[in-house]
């Protein structure tokens, strides 16, 4: 009994670490996103996540570190995505979601700004770039197995390499991540994906 | 002889104001590339352009003028490049002169980057992207433009409206700028330009 008890009380402990982390990335993504990287104070992220600097640090080293923490939990949940649906899917729900805005979409916001973030500091932070290396790879490596899948199954062009491919459906979506995160009309971007979709397929 | 005279000397002088300004906008593209905007002090401002902060703000109110006039310059040159030449030359330009890395290349690396400032400013400054949205316009119109005369010249499809097209083609450059900003391999970039150019022409 005594082993076992032991073993449980850490096991709770961790649900509860595992949901006030969940809890700060929610509100850090969004505070990111609001103000830049460098605009997110740690009032800022305070007053976001509504917990204090002592209690947000007992999780994360500092903000950079919870910065990446961010970027890290987005580029699983891609990861993910795109090898069950694909690319292509990942946009559509960017986009069905960006499209319902002024109800409840912070969430998505928040993704699409630390997404642009993560841009920016790949090009200003080369520290920062080689940390996400192994992160867009893994996203690269899960788009290239579904274009793969979708070759066995007939469904896709065979007329141009895969990486091809997989290098213009991430053309596509960053283009969307970047329309999207600059608030711009969302209209005609169905019949956009449309196109992305059909330039890809068998004819 | 006096009116003629008084009139050459001010002109000569905008000569001057014209080259020192330009001088001025090559330097800070280069350093809000760099730096990004906050990163890009005055100090790092006046050590890139070569000039004292005293210099700088006679031709400029502030930073944030100084950095419109920079984005304002890259749209000036896009608009006039769109309309000559069409956006997927843009494309092609801009990596063709990416691709020449190591070698001179810092004015391509500071469009990129101020375009990327741009995307950045447009998210987290309202006031920023109420002032843009007219030069965002017009590179718009000149995509449709473009592609109007390609569709009167029987090259570019017809069954989807030009309106989506342009879009297409501006997602792709808004991923193309994301790509290369962020330093990624431009590798396989050349065979998927041909794919967008080939989604929008005629079969």
């Amino acid at each position: 009994m005594y082993g076992l008890h032991n073993r449980r009380v850490p096991r709770v402990s961790q649900d509860q670490l595992d949901a006030r982390r969940k809890e700060i990335l929610t509100g850090a993504r969004t505070c990111f996103a609001r103000h830049g990287y460098e605009g997110a104070t740690v009032r800022r992220l305070e007053e976001e996540i509504g917990l204090s600097r002592g209690a947000i640090f007992h999780h994360f080293r500092d903000k950079d570190s919870l910065f990446l923490a961010v970027a890290e939990d987005d580029a699983a949940t891609m990861v993910a995505t795109v090898a069950q649906h694909g690319l292509v899917q990942v946009m559509r729900d960017l986009l069905s979601e960006a499209s319902a805005s002024g109800t409840g979409e912070p969430d998505v916001t928040g993704w699409l700004g630390s997404q642009l973030e993560v841009s920016r500091r790949l090009r200003t932070d080369p520290e920062f770039a080689k940390r996400w290396a192994a992160r867009a790879e893994a996203i690269t490596a899960a788009t290239r197995e579904r274009l793969q899948r979708q070759l066995e199954a007939g469904v896709l062009r065979d007329d141009v390499p895969i990486a091809t491919l997989a290098q213009f459906l991430e053309l596509a979506y960053d283009g969307l991540v970047l329309h999207l995160a600059t608030g711009r009309p969302v209209e005609d971007l169905e019949a956009v994906l449309s196109l992305v979709e059909a330039a890809v397929r068998k004819k």
